[in-house]
């Protein structure tokens, strides 16, 4: 041995910023405002609030599920479990009773961490989850009178009151598990991705690298996205190691008050899926002089790929650099991420070839590996034109699913992601698509990524879904589906002849449907399988077979 | 198993700069001028290096001797080791052939590569270490016709030529050796550091965190610092793995011709001792038109504690901030950094306030513990005041000598560093002397590295020297070595007036004797050893001893 044997153990970094910056913020948005906590309260009630859970029979491995907004506590019970040894199990605020019931018991959760104001979403479970032994319930203000048909549910401050603020973590094996994220499935049940202290640990300094989203203490930290997917992108963690200033929207997650609160709180950095940016720009828009953005440097979008023009109106009107990152709950989540300038060599770049970069998913995360393949697993040249089926592997990548293995995902110790794509000679990744949402026409595929990209560029455009529809003789043909922006008009044939600007006469879509909304899924993306189950619901034909049929 | 068991080895991170920048430049100085080569041509002819190593019975484990400036193959060298699992071996140059003789038997290399430039240094051991079966001899400009006496020598193009580009890299352990080190001990044998792949892997990624030494893609990065010290403090490897430009100087150290290469080749950041620092700031001063340094963003200054006025001028005058990196051989070796801005708080701070952060050894590493002990080991207050030994533990900290494992240098799974000093309420480490070389006067102790720092803020002072002499009373008393700046004159008073405006009176110097030069180790650091060797040589005594005797 001539190196020391410290474990990867995320309680040898977690509280780091308590130490370094005890005196920093961590925010709570609250009804009227905002509720401020230090770092070094954070880290004792942390420390607190581990020792409730012991006291109530929790130990190293058993499952602590939260049903929670981003707040303080949220980020305690994160620290809590991460110290002694428990497996948080982040439960998705957004999904269903039947598909919470049958996650909470796969998971065999002992004790639920419930937000006052989400009791009513999680009551309807009350007798079909026997494993939970205990409901603790967070309160901000306004709820401290909560009452809940639940069964033993205790006050989280009366749960943590007059426990220690010492707890000597135990140092267990670097492969603990460490946390408990379920992925939405498409089809099945919903499939557990278990982090491990080790993976989360080595993640959390690829995260605060320069090179990838170059998180400092310097930085106020605004993660937009729930701290219930995939670790809440891994920015608490990165946020406790270094002591940054965290601002968390707990229930106020219209973009008005998430604009608000990046003003008032002076927020560097923030982070979610393109849907948020897409509303912040509009309120932006219809106000431009109401808001000093001055503060804010970088968004980091991810959960599906931000349009070009967004990346652009971003730099352009705001002087904000949008690093997008490219991953999924599989994948801890960071695999890839793409910034304005990545390397030297770019420096000397035209800005249009600067946002060219940016709209691509990114470059390979260090540790990572990233290649794509043909349907025998043979890897595919790296020209930027070949597409092939995007495999991932390396140490915070998932292995199996949890209690739920899925030999089908996995191949040769890598990731089957579900997404297909190019790599260009730059090591770019590229993503077309979700490989179950492109386009097979007549052998040819067509990204239905690229094509809502486009049309969403157009202006009065809000957004835009492109969809598969049946054809007898191209097997599939695109349909695209669009929501105006308020007080807009665009017709169909605008929309035709500014995607035949770019795509193929064979690539363009064959129907273009207006609509009020687009179907979102639990994660807030477009729910491409209700639009499609919406179409055939509808007897939707393509226009062509209409006539035909007519 | 949750996540994939991906091991931490180099050669998954080592070769990302290549693939991500091909083209980007590693620079190494020549007599003429520079010689330029492409990541793409440097991760090439490592893998035929790798292959031309094995096929003369190099395998896993086995040490490779490197006897090599900072150069394009020296680079290729640790690339090879790297990937194929051997050793990488740097022998210090400036050793003299005893020590030398004895680290290469101990360490038992099987082969040396060798700078043609430096045969002289090492032929005389040709008959010594029969261990060394093969000596490979890189050559630049004016060295082709390189001979030696030096058995089984072979031109290095010639060794690598024909070889096959592209070796299968073994999956060995992470925590396999990878590189060996040895300290110059001020007592006994040199004593060898093994590095990991694991324990560098975490270096690598920590040393390129924004909260540490930011070091990216978008940097041109010259290594002052040989590589033959801690692996050039992990710059070699950082810059692999982002594939930032590198600019090595090789043989050519001066000054001027360091500061010519930071200007022609545009870097945006360096790393060396403090004298490298004082050297260039002298020719700065002496012509400060002649030099567009636009580019140089900050330099890294370890191995001792730059004075807090060298800190400031390179501010003041340039721009540039210097990061003050604190560790050693033992902690390979960023444990400790100091940053202009190291957190939100500090952004409030007057100048003053940020330079005297600067002037402290600096934050934690996450990941890393420092505490300070006293005697007993027993942790002492984080108050800024109290004094004691600093011990450190974590992954990338050594846990015992190569061969040699030395248990009183360990306590409990700490490394005693040999340096005391204070950690302040902020959990900044304020470093006051190596134990040894700090005077023990009266039951009192005065660091001699802060009289040192003090003095050489003096207008007219080049270096400063502070060790203690022997004293019937006290015990010990300080007595300052000055060497002046050329053409300048300050007299012993001037300098006794200048430390009463800092010090107590029992704090000054006895005596201050103006001296041509100070003696410097092999790692470019004042050796106070040798100080107080000639001191006692000379039969220096005290003034007021002296007189006495007189």
């Amino acid at each position: 041995m001539a190196m020391q044997r410290t474990p990867l153990l995320m309680s040898n970094i977690v509280e780091r910023g308590a130490k370094v910056s005890p005196n920093e913020e961590i925010v709570t948005a609250t009804e009227a405002g905002v509720r401020r906590q230090t770092y070094q309260d954070t880290r004792d009630r942390a420390h607190q609030l581990a020792h409730a859970l012991k006291a109530v029979g929790i130990g190293i491995g058993d499952r602590v599920g939260t049903f929670m907004w981003n707040g303080a506590r949220h980020l305690e019970a994160y620290h809590a479990c991460a110290g002694m040894g428990a497996v948080l199990h982040t439960l998705n605020i957004r999904l269903g009773a039947k598909n919470l019931e049958y996650i909470i018991n796969h998971a065999a959760d002992k004790l639920i961490i419930v937000d006052a104001d989400l009791l009513p979403l999680l009551e309807p479970l009350r007798d079909r989850v026997p494993c939970v032994r205990h409901v603790v319930v967070a309160t901000e203000e306004g709820f401290a009178g909560w009452s809940t048909e639940l069964p033993n549910a205790v006050d989280y401050e009366a749960f943590i009151d007059g426990q220690p603020s010492q707890y000597d973590w135990p140092q267990i094996d670097e492969c603990s598990p460490l946390g408990l994220c379920y992925t939405s499935g498409t089809t099945g049940h919903p499939k557990g991705v278990e982090y491990e202290h080790r993976s989360q640990y080595l993640h959390t300094l690829t995260q605060c690298l320069t090179d990838s989203m170059a998180l400092s203490a310097v930085d106020t930290i605004l993660g937009v996205v729930p701290m219930f997917h995939a670790m809440g992108w891994g920015i608490p963690w990165s946020a406790l190691m270094l002591g940054s200033k965290q601002v968390m929207p707990h229930r106020f997650m219209s973009p008005q008050r998430l604009l608000d609160l990046i003003v008032s709180e002076g927020v560097s950095i923030s982070a979610g899926v393109p849907t948020i940016w897409q509303g912040i720009k509009g309120l932006v828009e219809a106000n431009p002089d109401a808001y000093d953005l001055s503060c804010l440097s970088r968004v980091t979008c991810g959960g599906s790929a931000p349009p070009a023009s967004l990346i652009r109106w971003y730099w352009d009107a705001l002087g904000v650099e949008m690093v997008q990152g490219w991953g999924m709950t599989e994948t801890s989540p960071l695999a890839a991420l793409s910034r304005r300038v990545m390397k030297r060599s770019q420096l000397q770049l035209s800005p249009e070839e600067q946002f060219a970069n940016m709209a691509k998913a990114g470059q390979i995360m260090p540790g990572m590996e990233i290649d794509i393949f043909d349907e025998n697993f043979n890897p595919l040249p790296h020209d930027g034109k070949t597409i092939g089926e995007i495999l991932v592997r390396g140490p915070w990548i998932c292995s199996e699913y949890f209690n739920n293995p899925q030999p089908e995902r996995f191949h040769d110790g890598w990731l089957l992601t579900g997404d297909v794509g190019m790599i260009d000679p730059e090591e770019y990744l590229i993503i077309s698509d979700r490989s179950k949402d492109l386009v097979k026409s007549g052998g040819e595929w067509i990204s239905s990524v690229d094509l809502e990209n486009h049309i969403v560029a157009l202006d009065g455009i809000a957004q835009a879904c492109v969809v598969a529809q049946p054809h007898p003789k191209w097997d599939e043909r695109p349909v695209a589906l669009v929501v105006l922006a308020p007080g807009k008009s665009v017709n169909a044939q605008r929309i035709r002849d500014h995607c035949a600007t770019a795509f193929a006469g064979w690539q363009l879509p064959n129907d273009v449907l207006f609509v009020e909304s687009i179907p979102l899924t639990s994660t807030g993306k477009m729910d491409k399988k209700v639009v499609r189950a919406n179409l055939a619901e509808q007897g939707y034909q393509l226009p062509e077979l209409r006539a035909r049929a007519g």
